[in-house]
């Protein structure tokens, strides 16, 4: 099943997406079905049944087409938005630092969160925004300390990130969270595509970015250094996990920051990331605040 | 004006403190006001007037005592809590660490919270829990790009918090996410005062923290690194900060992991931490998942 959180007829609602490119709406398919993705994630196999039986039989006018389609995040404010570090061997090589021996963890704020299709701006105060495709874990089970063989069974399904970083703010002290905290720099979307049409931990998958068409990081989450399940296991050892927390599993390499000139983003360029069997989530570069 | 948030009659509602120790149920004195502090933080001299004014003439049933409250963190999920590290030059200097050239943020979730009174607990993945008492700075308007001479005018009030912290895992990596997120370490009131009642950027004020009443930390807000407009003017560059979101300025040096040897919390241990004009923050050190 393919989830999104879409604007229509003034309020956001739950969009289910068919084969044929349409999103229903499920609000006016089922009236009093789920109000959130959050809600049929965490209501696991039953409640997703429920919703897929209830798209069966399609009613008139319940469903956009997901072109003209107006996205919010599929899950418009997460709880928590954990972000990985240097998870991927070449982009850790790119960037002159060693291979982690534990999971970096740092974080992002809702502010950050830009839709598919959102405008993402780069910050007055710099001209190094940068890309960074990322696999997206979605957590379906509030859990703590989780076995890493019981991981994949917390996870309600994956989706895209883009980790938009502006790089001089991410280095200005020893902590990233600056670099990776401006308004509406982190595009999550289109869809959240759940567990069982997917391979179990989501890889292998290939995962790429384009900036104007061109590509720029084309990789595989095979590559991941710390894969999906041990990422779940160590951070449910630190904090409880609840159904809508994102985990963003880091960047392959290809970056701005790793080439000779940095091509950075700017505005007028189009960034997308795509991942195999997950979408493609589009964001055009503007100038921002 | 001291607010708090206070479990009473089976709800979650606004307490108004008096002088004399007792707490005014809002929702019983004024059951068509505001429903959260951050409802009357936002509110500003207005909300916050007509509040003060409801709370002339006390209604029969209307108090607890501030003893025996059930108390719920002031604001019990605020949409940021960012953290300042190495903001006070002798901590820095006992952590081994040179004086920050510009604020290092890290971030908090609101898993991490808990209330005066609530357990704190050591986890069972470590036994090097730490205290760090800090000044918690609460925004009242919706604001980005502040100028520092207007940086005043934004935040609407102060707060104790216990900034909990795993040294272990603060370290396990080169990002201290883990080590300041474990489930329940944050301590946080129990009361929001209000600008207008305590010296502007909250300083001079001494902070200190206790265990088991022996003084560990005794400084003064006076000696921050990077003040309180400094710190706004700072991270409003980056991101649009809203009501109710916290920014915890740091702490004095005096913490367990400065010591030698390091004298960690264990269970049983009573953490207190003390600002002056603003209050007392308890929490008791219990076993932890």
């Amino acid at each position: 099943m393919r989830l999104c959180t879409i604007m229509n007829g003034g309020k956001a609602v739950v969009g289910v997406k068919t084969d044929d490119g349409k999103i229903i709406d499920l609000s006016k398919q089922m009236p009093r079905g789920p109000k959130s993705v959050v809600e049929i994630l965490a209501g696991g196999k039953k409640v997703q049944a429920e919703v897929a039986k209830a798209c069966t039989k399609l009613k008139a006018g319940a469903t956009v087409s997901a072109k003209s389609a107006k996205y919010l995040c599929p899950i418009p404010n997460p709880g928590k938005i954990l972000c990985i570090g240097l998870n991927y061997r070449k982009h850790a090589e790119e960037t002159g630092n060693p291979i982690p021996p534990y999971p970096i963890v740092f974080c992002r704020f809702n502010n950050t969160l830009a839709p598919h299709n959102g405008k993402m701006p780069m910050p007055s105060h710099s001209t190094q925004l940068d890309w960074e495709a990322e696999l997206t874990i979605v957590i379906g089970k509030k859990c703590r300390n989780v076995p890493k063989e019981k991981a994949l069974g917390v996870i309600a399904g994956y989706a895209c990130f883009n980790d938009g970083s502006v790089r001089d703010w991410q280095f200005k002290g020893s902590q990233w969270t600056l670099g990776k905290n401006f308004d509406g720099t982190g595009g999550f979307g289109p869809d959240i595509v759940t567990s069982d049409e997917l391979p179990p931990g989501g890889a292998p998958l290939r995962i790429m970015t384009r900036v104007n068409g061109e590509v720029m990081q084309d990789s595989n989450t095979d590559d991941l250094i710390f894969d999906v399940p041990t990422l779940v296991h160590e951070i449910s050892k630190v904090m409880t996990l609840d159904p809508g927390d994102i985990i963003i599993t880091g960047t392959p390499s290809g970056v701005a920051s790793g080439r000779t000139p940095p091509n950075w983003l700017k505005p007028g360029d189009v960034c997308e990331v795509e991942i195999e069997k997950i979408g493609v989530l589009r964001n055009p570069i503007v100038q921002g605040a």
